[in-house]
């Protein structure tokens, strides 16, 4: 792509570092802010800067927060003692999308992955061991993704937390609502056929 | 989408005013800009607003520029006698990057649209008209997206103009390179029968 200005150019350049974006959507991009008034293309930009540098990691869940703790660590309605471990910042919004729990998170950070370099030392969980154990947690619900390095995940801590008080949960597995069992993989199918319920609580439970 | 930091999430909503990009793209690119070094963020945050405050419209040809002349219109290997008319700074980028064209640009700005409210005092027509007087113009090559509106600007300026001296010529309409006869519109294969080319000059063109 020649350009004539190397404002633009550099603008471009910039979009186009982002996962997703390749060079003719920034350009798209880049002559939309051109298009905006000056002041709105100067909040964008501030806004964007001001989030980098100002947030912050909340120090029970490590989610993104404004201040040292979290609104939701700090939110007294909610069930302080029920933790939900998650994987990403990206799980908890979509969770919260829900309106359906009301407990607390942690962020782990990823998922024990030996082929990608990701061990334990690299995620938060002996801050959630400390937690636990500084903590007076009743429950632990797993929402991690269902696959291999979830499930080893999940493994791993439960043997970690080698604490017998506390009921371990993870979020049910089978098929998606709106799904066909046709097109189910044989994994999901055998897995909802073992955790199949009762109906009396399936139809409570919508 | 629930957001447990206010900074994200002004920084979220800022990108999803963006053309295309929906709260969760957003979402993404945040979290991206966010794993980010604060150095690389500023500099993405100030590159922006650089852009938008500094960058410049040539006063000859109304393409972005750094200075007053943009660097096309201030190059003196390119031939300035010959102007090529396209809609939009995006049209320059696309034939500048065939590397096939030597001249100058003028961008419109847009085509005639009345159905848009578009008429020609909001486009550059009238300071068009006046560089083709002023300057020792050769040729004008129409280069608009090949519809109505189109039609209509070229046919509208071309009146304007009234000056037989100069070459008046639009890109080539027609079956696009790679395509197929079966699936071309009506429209297309008529013009592309009409303005049928001798084989010999077709063989040299390519």
């Amino acid at each position: 792509m020649q350009f004539s200005s190397s404002l633009l150019e550099n603008a471009v350049n910039e979009f186009a570092k982002l996962p997703g974006i390749g060079k003719k959507t920034a350009l798209r991009l880049v002559l939309h802010l051109l298009k905006q008034d000056s002041k709105e293309v100067g909040n964008f930009s501030e806004v964007i800067a001001k989030m980098r540098s100002e947030i912050r990691f909340c120090h029970r869940c490590f989610n993104v927060a404004d201040a040292d703790i979290c609104s939701i660590c700090s939110n007294s309605i909610r069930k302080q003692e029920v933790i939900c471990v998650v994987e990403s910042i990206r799980d908890v919004i979509a969770i919260e999308s829900t309106q359906q729990f009301n407990g607390t998170y942690h962020i782990l950070g990823g998922v024990i992955s030996p082929l990608d370099g990701i061990g334990p030392d690299q995620l938060t969980i002996d801050a959630l061991i400390a937690r636990v154990k500084k903590e007076a947690t009743e429950e632990i619900i797993f929402a991690l993704n269902p696959n291999i390095q979830g499930d080893t995940t999940i493994y791993y801590i439960q043997k970690k937390l080698e604490l017998s008080s506390i009921r371990i949960t993870t979020i049910a597995r089978g098929i998606a609502f709106g799904g066909e069992l046709e097109y189910a993989d044989e994994m999901t199918l055998a897995r909802s056929l073992q955790n199949r319920l009762p109906v009396e609580n399936y139809v409570t439970s919508r």
